[in-house]
């Protein structure tokens, strides 16, 4: 019975649905955080299960514990590693807050389906991250950062041969050649990942700032004799090559990529069609044994020909071919922590004496208020 | 056609028949290798196909490609992962040589059915280790030492956290706590292959020798307060501890090791009943979320009390316990080409002038060949 006579907004979690997800939004460290902050969490009963956490993890913290209906009753705002689904939309308080990940750049049908149910919609999606105050709620990269790391371990553990360098009294081991396509957050993660585990690293990506940092990290950057420098796109993500450039940079990848022995491709673009870093003849170059993981794997495709979200292919020249679209998931724990807080301090950020309450005259609420917006708040100066 | 009219001695590889066995007892290298001392290999088409190498590979190396029954009736001397079977026995031919992991310190029935088939029988489970014209033979350091490496990959993937301190916006991760129970080769490979990760590394042994080796690769020394100083048992293997031993051993393990986040066992006796290194209370007493790789998980037991061999067992607190006995086989390719480079150093050892030859008198062939043996040349000297 940890009332709190200060407490002003309750926040709400739920299980969540979308499968070969194990995070959870909420962790019990942010629970005290939160506690700080006058927040008070009401968790779904089994919520943290598949990120390590039990209600009594929960409940030690601070947070109280309830079914589905009870949470709905109990928080005025929800916070998700996803996004609420149509029925759950259906369920939520009006003038509820919902922050997640709502998909807003691909589907404003669903951000019109949250306006219509009159909810607030907080797309963490829209965060810009360019702004140092929007460091902390960046999901993007806490959970690129995770997935990065993941990568390299699953492509060691399916890799038939050491990463690092051994020298035995039966000979010596050469370390594993590793490429990784795509040197965002998670393509550095990965670098460093298997920079630790003793590979020999190559890095490459279309934005021409990308080269500093794979130098920076002690790997090699790929010399494909290609221009591509006015690859950066909006929100510091890979923008879409011509088809000219993808073809021309297909083949100078596919034809390089066979000196290798693990390609690891990082090129998520949320809610698109990732773009082929890697087409089939790549793969086919590739020699028996070698191991490819797609992060961006996907049902719209991925950054490899061929692969297919959560299988491992092996393909006829005996490449196993991994795609693996959720492995920020496969590591549950540390990522919903990040995740937990990042969602968190989007929510912190728009709370006010007690309330939420948003300023669309301020540039992160304007980005990341997708629905429910309070337009008259875009012309008040200064009105408390 | 590539014959090599000095060859003398043709030698026969088979596919392996245990189940969760990747390996293949001979590799395109060491085809070229053997060839320098004019050993010819016969190998079954396939058999190194699951390690990574294609029938094609072997060719190019110079060996040829045959049926089981080609191989059978072309080799005279035969080279083993495991061993050949009852059945296989049966079809060898009288005065033929066979090479492996033959399990003559639990199995003397086994060996006495290669004596009655008229076979000799070299048992790489029998090589001096001590002798350093042994090094390059001993198939239980290279394989061992993959085996730790690979528990360390399958701990790190098990585990829901990272391995490594991260800093980042969302906060500091802190490294895993990892525990390496039995500090052999495995052991210290695990170490190695764990700190590279970036995690926080702790180990024991019952060895008081282990301590200076633990700690000169920068891990810690897991202090239980106890002595067990006379712990180095024959060829260097952790002898079996008494029940008393054993007993204050546990205590001590199981209530140190509910510090860690991960418990990795190494301690495999072959062949024999593996000792208990953590109990059920020190499973219990672990965090949810915490792993454990059982390395010697078998049908007979385990290090850790209730593993199971190729089993991931959730436990009641929420633990990972892994079953993990085929860990060298998990890296196919790389443990592969150690040991075939460990079972051809065998073989040449006994090549004299074109021919296979025991000489009962060197200790090292005393000690290996445990069938067939020519007692006549344990006193005959130097004839030629």
């Amino acid at each position: 019975m940890a009332e709190d006579t200060q407490s002003t907004i309750t926040y709400g979690i739920f299980n969540e649905t979308a499968e070969y997800e194990s995070r959870v939004a909420l962790t019990p460290d942010i629970v005290k955080r939160l506690k700080r902050s006058s927040v008070e969490c009401v968790i779904e009963s089994n919520a943290g299960h598949a990120a390590g956490f039990s209600d009594e993890d929960y409940v030690k913290a601070g947070a109280r514990i309830g079914s589905k209906d009870e949470v709905i009753s109990q928080a005025r705002a929800f916070g998700f590693v996803g996004r609420p689904d149509d029925e759950l939309i259906g369920k939520l308080p009006k003038g509820s807050w919902v922050i997640g990940m709502l998909g807003s750049f691909t589907d404003q049908e669903y951000v019109n389906r949250l306006d219509k149910a009159g909810l607030v919609g907080v797309g963490i999606e829209k965060l810009p991250r360019q702004l140092s105050s929007a460091q902390s709620m960046d999901e993007m990269t806490s959970q690129n950062s995770v997935m990065g790391y993941k990568a390299v371990l699953k492509a060691a553990d399916a890799y038939g041969s050491f990463f690092p360098m051994m020298t035995t009294a039966a000979g010596t081991i050469r370390p594993a050649k590793v490429l990784i396509l795509g040197a965002g957050i998670a393509g550095l993660q990965a670098i460093g990942t298997a920079r630790r585990l003793g590979a020999v690293v190559t890095a490459y990506d279309v934005r021409p700032a990308a080269k500093g940092e794979v130098l920076s990290l002690g790997a090699k950057f790929l010399d494909l004799g290609l221009d591509f420098s006015k690859g950066q796109g909006e929100g510091g993500y890979a923008r879409q090559l011509t088809a000219e450039e993808q073809a021309a940079q297909q083949a100078a990848v596919d034809k390089k990529a066979a000196e290798f022995d693990v390609v690891i491709t990082t090129a998520k673009v949320p809610g698109r069609k990732p773009p082929v870093l890697l087409t089939k003849a790549g793969v086919d170059g590739l020699h028996r044994g070698a191991v490819i993981v797609d992060c961006a794997a996907s049902e719209l495709g991925g950054n490899v020909e061929g692969s297919a979200p959560n299988q491992t292919i092996i393909t006829d020249n005996g490449v196993q071919l991994i795609g693996a679209p959720d492995l920020a998931s496969g590591v549950a724990t540390t990522a919903s922590n990040l995740l937990a807080r990042n969602v968190a301090d989007v929510l912190t950020h728009f709370v006010h004496d007690g309330s939420l309450v948003m300023d669309l005259n301020e540039e992160l609420d304007n980005a990341m208020v997708v629905a429910g917006r309070d337009e008259s708040t875009a012309t008040k100066e200064e009105e408390k």
